[in-house]
């Protein structure tokens, strides 16, 4: 890959804002550093933040896989996702190899990597970046009822998934990690270039398994809520019988499953109107061999 | 005043759910005590519930001075803040003589009480609950630009606000505090009936002289957020030179009034729009005579 260009997408959920404020902020100090990579910087929704909100008339980050889908020319987010791609996509006017796109989630997931299917190219930044800060990976991958994500629409893509904060909220703690990733990651990819790092031999990645939706009455409306034990326990293994939801009677309802699962997205405000409580996800180690690194300038 | 009915009002913001769960859970524990005053539950703003947003056309607890004024009648919460006087209002159908109205807040407020100018209904619920407590009281007077709030349309009413919580967010630390306070609410009501507390003979309140907006660039964006000193700070007094505000560059804003204050709703999120990065206090003494607690049941 001709590699010039890493696309900075914030604000693809437009109530996400420290990751707006984080690219302003160090789009500013950029200005005095020279750098053989360059960032282009884009909010994704702007009109969503505008409002305060997550989207307009759909999610954003569920829109990639409509894209020159004319049927649906008139939903913000399909015109916003073309607009997107025709402008910075590998083909578009202003080509750029590889997309970041920074969220933040109210579930305690600490500063996380998202990314979808296995491409070599998107093991080979998260793991460099798990390699320096340890940070952990959701792999999202074969759920039918969630796609269409932005960054599947570059070659090269992962999402920086960092909580918990709240919609809307300004939390600068949030925003220093939001500029720490993204300096180290230029710095990361520069080193490789110059074989001034060993690349990492493997990485561990948790894989998506299904998602748990509350417990719900006849009416739809949520009756139980994650249950205390539960809560900000994103990543932490859990085995049968272990609390999952409290209902207002104080019943608990327990994990079912033989094998241990490892919830993440815990209690995640958003994904309320998704029918998802938690997701699940399954331990995983990825060996990479050399070559994915070699391959990744090519 | 011929006391008999209570209304409890949740999810006057649509997006302060906690409230409205807390509410639900009461309603149904309470079905197995006989008590001499009852309590009428009703959701402020269903629709804006329904959607997760704070309202619809305009803030629910700024319409209640729009009654009756039908050049409004296309705005939903003018209409249902004109529903619920004629339903609960004390000339309504179902006539509720106090009316407290349960809120959160993303600020660091904890258990507080809000009540608007000096009514000595008020003050004697206030002061059973400070007593019992030791809550703090957000006395909002004299702010032309604030005004319409939902319990001054009944003759007596509170807010209690708590936090620091999320918009949309269940959290069951938060639901918890509200159940205490509906029922504590009661018991001290029933008590002061009774002859069987010693009504207090003062209260401490934070007095409302005025609000800081966020420091804002040319075209009205926001370019300093909440020093990390000032973060979570609510009810904590400052004086002159304590530091506000920190820009990009990390420059500071203090506080450079000559009189100390105490701040409150530090950084809450909804009053963003509102141009208040925080609203400010002075303390206050107030006496209460004994015969204000005498007329309550008068």
């Amino acid at each position: 890959m001709a590699f010039k260009k890493i696309l900075i997408v914030s604000g693809t959920h437009g109530n996400e804002i420290n990751p707006i404020w984080a690219v302003n902020q160090f789009s500013k100090e950029e200005k005095k550093i020279d750098k053989n990579i360059e960032y282009k910087y884009i909010i994704g929704n702007p009109l969503a933040y505008e409002r305060g909100c997550r989207y307009i008339d759909s999610d954003l980050n569920r829109s990639f896989n409509s894209i020159n889908n004319s049927i649906n020319n008139n939903i913000y987010e399909i015109n916003r996702a073309n607009y997107l791609v025709e402008m910075f996509g590998i083909n578009g006017s202003d080509p750029c190899e590889i997309a970041i796109d920074l969220h933040t989630t109210t579930a305690n997931m600490g500063t996380s990597i998202v990314m979808y299917g296995r491409r070599g190219k998107d093991f080979c930044l998260a793991s460099l970046l798990q390699h320096k800060f340890g940070l952990p990976i959701y792999l999202h991958e074969k759920d039918k009822i969630q796609t269409g994500f932005l960054v599947e629409a570059w070659p090269c893509g992962l999402v920086i998934e960092i909580g918990p904060v709240a919609q809307n909220f300004y939390d600068l703690n949030i925003i220093n990690r939001f500029l720490i990733i993204m300096s180290s990651l230029r710095d990361e990819i520069d080193k490789l270039k110059n074989n001034q790092i060993n690349p990492p031999k493997g990485l561990v990645v948790h894989v998506h398994q299904g998602s748990i939706d509350y417990p719900r009455e006849k009416y739809g409306n949520i009756d139980a809520l994650i249950h205390p034990k539960r809560m900000n326990q994103d990543w932490k293994r859990i085995k049968k019988g272990d609390p999952l939801f409290i209902d207002m009677e104080g019943n608990t309802k327990t994990y079912k499953g033989e094998e241990a699962i490892w919830p993440v997205f815990i209690g995640e405000v958003a994904y309320k109107e998704k029918n998802i409580a938690m997701s699940y996800t399954k331990k995983e180690l990825i060996n990479l061999p050399n070559k994915i690194f070699e391959e990744f300038f090519s």
